[in-house]
């Protein structure tokens, strides 16, 4: 890629403060960027950081053009700096990735009662079920096991070597990355004397659209009924959900998380990274449970909560600096205590 | 399918109450159930619940007979209606997803050295290595890699996209989900001057009959010997179990719990999720590990613990209840010592 | 094998003390060893154990030269035993899992443009893509995807069933275990109103050599630069690492691990299983993140810590038994507060 500033401002719909024979071919952030390179900053109070930059453009706020500060090269001015790195990196990443064409490699397996869209990407060694339907420009990687009845919606990208069994349901633009499976049997069993029968998970999973999955996650099925990742959520890495949970829309749940069977989760809510979710839990809208949190009990909206039980996040940060007083807490009661004879 | 609820009774040996002309199709909870749905109810107590569902038929306690109930369609008397209906779900299940007939799909490869049975089911692209052996009625699904010498026991259903390494030894009835890895190397290094170098691993993975493992687990092979999941036992997803660790019978293992090398866990242990249990540990029979939970030293039988040092659960419960009170205890202590003159 | 303890002691260039007519064909620990093993002790103050051990011969340190103690058969004296004992394990190992002849299987799908050494192995069902190049001794296994323009060093060791996305570069003498993905997209949005827009992740992964990595990992490629693994670094199973993290050489991370987005780990670092580490987190040579340990700002070089929060060692255990000692505390400040008529 070779783009001037200028070019790039326009693509942006930004406007741009240019120095003549600047040509831009990548990206980097404003302490690594090089001399071709393209980055920016998210606040005006950054503007000082620009002066050490070797970046040949830096994206910034608006409000910059009013400000003094020293740099020699290219400027776009941006409502959302961030926001049109972004957009930048997009187009960075058609040249680097390009789309493949539709095909459907040879060595693909497609169940003859299978229905494509003509204008879809088969990798070589897929495998499409019977009865699945694979719907307009999406892409199905290679090594990809599509079970029978599955449904991949619009322009969906599945990577490489995942797994999707059986009669689940995959909106539109979803993507899921290489290694998650959907669709695992949930965990079910109920107890006959000593053994731990198994209940069968004859339910499906259901990703609604513009949900991402990251990589090696289980999503699993219902016993009955759907398990459901609600539209615009965004799963990290290494995530469990388990049988019959139900995720609402647009929350962020960061890696190695779990969410134990059945438990509700509202629209917006974020579970950060190792937190765990009991079974039949419920969680309201825009809650937050920081990373390495237990939640046993339910939650209500818009709270945030951290540690071991999930206290309330100024509570918890409370707690923890208690806690790394007791050991003088402890000799003071000792004192106390001979003090006043109570021993 | 389409079924009336005597035709149910019978197939499950019980004995039903029926409303004429009542078919039914599927099933759904007590709550979720439609019209033409099976369901159940655990206990006589929840007859109240029955008022309110729509189900075509309700599998009760068999002393709900005596009982006066508001309730117009079907019902099936079981002495536990969860079995029964777990039953039901079985024959649901064989619609839903038909036993695949035995066969061999033409794009495996098996070595000319390794041993099926006529009877087996052998996926697309499946890999049977040298010498593996596939015992009767065993299923191997599409992109699994079966490496040499393995053996998968009779009727073990192995989902696709598994990976079973050399040697190690798979028995009957075994269920293995997707993604999951059996016989990966155990971590072990020993430190020459500034390098970790590696110590080889060469025993198996012995996994013995009705164990079923979930999505994405790994099992590391022993670094001699053998790493053993014992009869019985059901692991969820995600979960870690290192070299050389022996699990015992009946176990309940759930998901993203982790055992570090050569620990030995009795039978019928419980490890709840996201627990994790350091190296050479030994847990007695019938212990409970409660999720998030660490073990750092042994945990004698029928012992229930939680928390970050897998305290007895009634006191990490009491514990937990005084953390919450911490800030005020600094409090006291404080005014205390105001009040003595002790600061 | 068949081999004596005096072949033993050459091909490991020490000395053996032998009894006439003894053959090893395999190795044990000190407790499992059988008549024809090989086993070690670490320590001379171990040398008691022989009397109860079975095997055939024994790798001791070199002091057991002064020592009584009571071992009829084999010996051999070792600077360092346990090393010994790994070496004899390495010649196991080539019996048991002897080198694959370099060979391209003829299923494999070979890019026309991918550069292949003559000395390479390439499994069944391995994909090699656009401009890839796998070096010399090279070892892709079955069902591997290697991505366009990725590199796979010199002798490295792609076990079955590994995804290498687009870019990436592994070194030479690099290990992968089965079902890891390496260059899944890093977890990057921008919230555009309600919505979670995607930050294109256009770096890579980069791998230096003597790195191993255990099964089911997931290692996220830079959103630019790079994600970077250090030399000798070793991970275990189900570890998360998230994008532009830099992880210095020899460190040890174990299972179930997680490091956030852009921390940067020192050199001969440990971080124990389970335990998270937060974004934009500086960690210093080599400190150790004990199980199950939380870490929310920099540490330290040469630290030890444990707990949610990442204490010291010494003060998290002081901490934790005086946890134990809580409901006692609470008790005695009741009685306290009564005693000066508080409450």
């Amino acid at each position: 890629m070779n783009i001037t500033p200028e070019r790039i401002a326009e693509l942006l719909g930004e406007e741009a403060k240019s120095s003549a024979g600047i040509i831009i071919t990548g990206a980097g952030s404003i302490l690594t960027a090089k001399k071709n390179d393209l980055t920016y900053i998210d606040h005006a109070d950054k503007l000082n950081l620009l002066s050490s930059s070797k970046a040949g453009c830096v994206i910034v706020p608006k409000e910059a053009k009013n400000k003094t500060f020293d740099f020699k090269r290219a400027l776009i001015y941006s409502e959302n700096p961030k926001y049109s790195f972004a957009k930048f990196l997009r187009i960075l990443e058609k040249e680097i990735r390009p789309a493949k064409k539709p095909s459907i490699h040879e060595t693909a397996i497609l169940d003859e009662t299978a229905i494509l869209d003509d204008n879809v990407f088969i990798g070589p060694y897929a495998i499409i079920g019977k009865n699945a339907k694979v719907f307009k420009g999406a892409h199905i990687g290679a090594h990809c096991f599509i079970g029978e009845n599955v449904q991949i919606g619009e322009y969906s990208f599945i990577h490489p070597n995942v797994t999707v069994r059986e009669h689940c349901v995959i909106a539109g633009k979803v993507i899921i990355h290489s290694g998650s499976v959907i669709g695992s049997d949930g965990y079910g069993y109920i107890k006959i004397k000593d053994r731990h029968e198994k209940i069968p998970q004859i339910g499906i999973v259901r990703i609604q659209e513009n949900v991402e999955i990251g990589a090696n996650c289980a999503i699993d099925r219902a016993t009955i009924g759907e398990t459901i990742i609600g539209a615009g959520t965004k799963l990290d890495n290494l995530i469990h959900i388990a049988h019959n949970v139900s995720i609402g829309k647009n929350c962020l749940i960061l890696a190695q998380a779990a969410i134990a069977g059945s438990s509700v989760i509202g629209n917006n809510v974020i579970i950060a990274g190792q937190s765990g979710i009991s079974d039949h839990i419920k969680i309201g809208d825009n809650a937050v449970v920081m990373g390495r949190t237990g939640i046993m009990s339910d939650l209500d909206e818009n709270k945030i909560v951290f540690g071991p039980i999930g206290r309330p996040r100024n509570e918890a940060m409370k707690i923890e600096v208690i806690i790394s007083k007791l050991p003088e807490m402890y000799k003071t009661l000792k004192k106390i205590q001979k003090k006043l004879g109570l021993n």
